[in-house]
């Protein structure tokens, strides 16, 4: 088993045009934010949701303060509040606001946060235009790839957002949706398993490796794999509606005790943004549309995806198990793509292009068996920026593979998503493994 | 002791033509709101506050479910989502959006509520203008005090909002504040004390008495009254720097148990939207002020109303002092005054006229010793606005005159408002009795 | 209308000579407590409630810390940690235990409480033996009436505790129940109504009256009624069934708006203590027994006694129109006897003699539709005492008449009980007024 | 690096006689209990902890329900409602008691439960008298081994229970505490550093491995390595010291988000039960005693555990580096060893033989960076038995190596013990790696 460069991922994420590069993510996010009323990006409907604008403004604070503040000549901030408002956790740059009040704050409105995002970007653009020293460069494409993360934080969270309105509006006009079917050439029944040989694998990124990686995928180690299958396709919602017909939300067997806990005290029965009204429905970014049940599953907690592993007689495959079989496939699947998000068919909510056949990328993350630990010898960043990834390793679920909420582009074989094992906001889905 | 007619309140109070008092009352609610943004007319800053966009809704809801739907020709609903988004606390009338979630609601948009208030005001008037019966002419007439009150609430309300945000913006632009001084002719020190002889008096409303009255304020009954005295003006901001200094948050031998543990609780040490930074300061709706030391006291609870009174050696008066002493007074005071609402000078927040000396009403709402409890002989009216204020009566005190967010003519000897004894963002002061 | 001396209450609670007084009381707490075990008397099942070794050190407290410490002797102090453990709620005397921790105190136990008891009761013995100065009787009175107010809390909170356990253990053996039907000479129906004039009449009890008095039953003072009718007996549980019947929890419109929200959070849909299995059953201090219709309803709330008034067409009595007629009644009722504690038949619970017809006391507390505020005129103690009453003054409702497990000689006419109105472990029920 | 039989554990482990076994483990519950009273051994100080009554009561259900009920000839049940009180967390076995209302049961008292044992104790004699199947064999040495867990879960909760007494009354009479430094034959100081080639690794116990063994230390399987060094001692109060004195709790670089999270709304500055009053104090089983430098820091979070690591420039090792190192050591240290409970020295508060130099077993447990997740081929048992570990593989991490309150004989190399990272009452401590 083995791979060329499994942290190459997809070619445009080199971003080798910084100032082109800087372009097109900053004005895919705008793209994102256009269609949404004021009132729409003020809103945060929980503690882990941000509004809109606080996404517009935070990743253009990002490199106010650790590019423009540091390296940019004679830069004058736009506002000096700023940092106390759109800092989000960085410990080493100050007091913020309260994560959980960040809906409290009507101003700056919307008008302000554009000016604030012209500003930075004149600002950007002089300094990009100028010879940048890599110290500097680096940490432009890092803003880039959080500002792409950002990027599918704004739509999950928009989707929250407008999910807790009884009117259920859309967040764009309908537009045809892909089956997975169409992808994997079959309709439903049991996934098709893949053996693998396992033994001594190496996984993670090279810190040395060209093209861009986060602290948190190095160092590239050994691990020992027992032989595994891996199913050729993500769960879909029609082998969910099986798992449910068959009781799987009220049998106490098939849960791990804290996932018992949370089905009994969030009366969970579904996943996340379903609803049953005449037939199982489901509120999507388009609004209100019936469950499609060759589509991946979306919006499951690992609590969930652990108890349908549990039920189907299989189990989730583990992070290195995910990234060995990754390392050998194309990071090819349904993204969000900036090039062309309108025509585009819908998978999942999202804008996506075509879907390779069995493909490990794209359309749901996909929840592992690992925790989120640090790699044995992983290293943070010094200074602010080392806060960026490391000390959010506990207490959380490691998913992989990227949704068709992520920017193409984005993610690659090594790639590390996590959230917590309660977690359901994300596009999260999962595929078993035995 | 005795007095004309006590509940007569201002003359204007009587909306004589009902189409000139619906436009006026209307377009003050519009007003109010007209410099607010998209963004602050969306947010909630706690379960009690109100999104602008909602009250400006919910007062149109009132008139669409108690007098269109009912009573006009062939109207039809706006959009029949609005009942379930825009009731308040009707159980008659049906469902309802949780209270606590109103500020999850981005859509309808400003626009769309712009658009339902034309909407209903175009159906009003045309309903107006033909021959009402009195039925509905007494239901659009509690409908314009309802709408007052909420325009009271607004302010309330977008006072809090605004207190949320650390940039601490202002509602509108600074204008000259008005001194107590200016109107009682002195300054600081003790207040003075008229003594009244009690003995077997009347209070509340005649229910069948001409003008307008709340439910709660009839029926008239005798009360017997020990001879009392009552201070000749609200405590002060100095008054109550006196009880700060003199360790007033600090001493529970002051304050009643409840009282005692919330500030503790609470952290109490200052009204609330005070701010300690090189000397007092509190935050207003134009912006933070150094606190005026002849100003009336505000944004106090009962509990705290409660200790300092004790503090001072005397007592709060109960709802039937002070209105025996008001019914013998013009309800004249600094009101929030829709023919002037901005070349006039400011007391505690708002917009005011001329102030009488002595007076009783306006500036600030005095906490009494009563509770808020149904007069001997209470009846509700009918139907679902019977819900409107009996269903309230316990666990809350009664204030009484007004302040200067109080819509002018919306006063009245008799008229009761009542808060928990821990509420402090109504802009409620008091007044010593012993 | 009038009364002698509505404050004389019974004889008996004149306790003439003090040392018999002193050792009747203090006999009756340790019988209350002699058939629970060390572990019954160590649970704490909510913060309202106290553990039964906890109730009988704190009374000794109460001697040993306003009587013996200041007055007695060269008296020494039983351990020096228990002013800490054992204080209630005095600010005035120091810092104490956190109320809702005391059932994590397995230390002191039973065994050395009962040590504390005789030693605080030897030191007493010797205090009272000698002339004992006017002040200090005083004190000592106050102390036996405290004693006397910890065992009903003492019974209301070992049947809270014991109604936790799924087993359902009873306090003591079961005896006979005694019917209401018995006592007023017929069985279910419409109450009898009997009228009073109203008029202004005196309530309260003079500052300078023999016997004992707490300082919220002061100064006597002018009320002025209105011509009422008050039932001639409480509502019973076949009343309440009645209502029940009729969707009572679940109709709206019954209901306070803070009393239906705690109907919903809490699921109430009978009274406390009831159990629905095979008809209603009810857990008393003798186990589980079948409802009896004829019984007085019990452990109803303040929002649930509203509701049923209003339901039956009727409403609480105010404090003043309650103690006006009972001012012209013996406190004669089923009160709890120490003389007599086993044979006597059972009413609700409790230890009861026999009972008079249309009697006002005893049986269940009523709750009145008057909030618990000082009366015009009210004054506290100096000192720590004046901490006993005065500082509930808010948030609470009265209540009249004792219970079956009030000691017998505790109360009188002007007897003011209070609790919060959601609160139901008391043992409270009501009286129709109209 | 190899090992002989890593699982083997300690001989006595085997419980070769099971009569012998049965009657010592039995004897030894009843022994930790016999110091404390009725009331100690019903209060629950939190959710986590049970009364010691509970603990007693739990152990015997244990026997009863899967081995008395299924196996035992015409066994009967002592009390019926005792499967309900006394199931901890088996779903398949039906309804249970909330966890968080243990403390509630006054009854059944220490006396019927001292019945109960007795009761179940004559059964199971019988039924290990007779020839008894290698099934029920097999149950009855899981009940043995489940109840040595209890025996350490009964001394750390009662630790927590008096903990919560202002008078911090001992456990038992103080003996003399054994000094780390009595062992590893040094003073403070740097740890010793041993190394280790690291490399492909067996780890894990062999499913048919003689001996006993949890479901969760199996299978045995492959885990690849780097080389590493470990500490040859934990981490002591005094080097905690030093990171308390250098700003441990105050740094957040030093903190996992969630750990400084929780450092700052629990108020943490230093370990569990430290106090300080004239120099660091600590709440101990035998009354509050100084902070003793040279023992190993104990009670101490995983949060703690990693900052402190971090701190040191070094880091917590893996479960898979702490077996490897651990089985080749003999399983050596301070232990609760029911042969001389009371003449032994006595480390970290609890019973204690002499300890091996350099031992990595006893005195505490060691944090290791490890989330406790299903090893790779993980089965859980058939039936109820199977709820005992894996429906808690999330959202804890592993410890290892066993506590001064943890039986002698109990634990093993491959043994994995797990806490929550934010949870402080297990006897935990740490070691370090790099």
């Amino acid at each position: 088993m083995s791979a060329g460069d499994p942290s190459a991922g997809d070619p445009r994420s080199d971003l080798v045009d910084p100032s082109d590069a800087y372009r097109q993510v900053r004005a895919l996010t705008e793209e994102l934010a256009s269609t949404l009323s004021a009132e729409d990006q003020t809103v945060q409907s929980m503690p882990d949701v941000s509004p809109t604008k606080w996404h517009r403004a935070h990743t253009t604070w990002f490199f106010e303060t650790f590019v423009l503040r540091p390296h940019g000549h004679s830069y004058r901030d736009f506002d000096p509040h700023y940092g106390y408002l759109f800092n989000s956790y960085y410990e080493a740059v100050g007091a913020r606001h309260p994560r959980a009040q960040r809906g409290l704050l009507s101003r700056p409105g919307i008008a302000e946060i554009a000016a604030y995002r012209r500003h930075v970007d004149a600002a950007m653009e002089a300094l990009l235009a100028a010879a940048t020293p890599a110290e500097v460069a680096d940490l432009v494409v890092l803003g880039l790839h959080h500002e792409q993360q950002h990027q599918e934080l704004l739509v999950m969270d928009i989707k929250h957002v407008l999910s807790m309105n009884p009117l259920r509006p859309a967040y764009r006009e309908p537009r045809p949706r892909l089956r997975v079917a169409d992808a994997v050439g079959r309709g439903a029944g049991e996934p098709g398993w893949i053996g693998y040989d396992g033994g001594l694998v190496d996984i993670g990124r090279e810190r040395a490796a060209g093209g861009f990686g986060f602290d948190n995928e190095s160092p590239r180690h050994a691990v020992h794999l027992a032989p595994f299958e891996l199913a050729d396709r993500p769960v879909t919602c029609g082998d969910w509606l099986g798992f449910m017909e068959d009781g799987g939300y009220t049998r106490s067997e098939l849960w791990l005790s804290d996932g018992w806990y949370t089905v009994q005290a969030e009366g969970w029965c579904a996943p996340s943004y379903w609803l049953e009204d005449d037939g199982w429905q489901v509120f999507t970014l388009n609004g209100v549309q019936p469950v499609d049940a060759d589509e991946p599953v979306c919006h499951v907690s690992y609590y969930e995806a652990d108890a349908y592993a549990r039920w189907a007689g299989a189990r989730l495959p583990t992070e290195a198990e995910w990234e060995t079989v990754a390392a050998d496939h194309p990071v090819e699947g349904h993204f969000l793509d900036p090039c062309r998000p309108h025509p585009a068919p819908i998978g999942t909510d999202a804008v996506a292009g075509p879907r390779a056949p069995r493909a490990l990328f794209g359309d749901v993350w996909e929840w592992t068996a690992s925790a989120y630990l640090p790699y044995p010898g992983f290293e943070t960043a010094a200074g602010a920026v080392g806060e960026y990834n490391g000390k959010f390793m506990v207490n959380q679920h490691v998913l992989r593979g990227g949704s068709s909420a992520t920017p193409v582009g984005h993610v690659r074989a090594t790639y590390r998503n996590f959230f917590p094992a309660s977690s359901r906001w994300a596009f999260s889905g999962l595929r078993l493994a035995r």
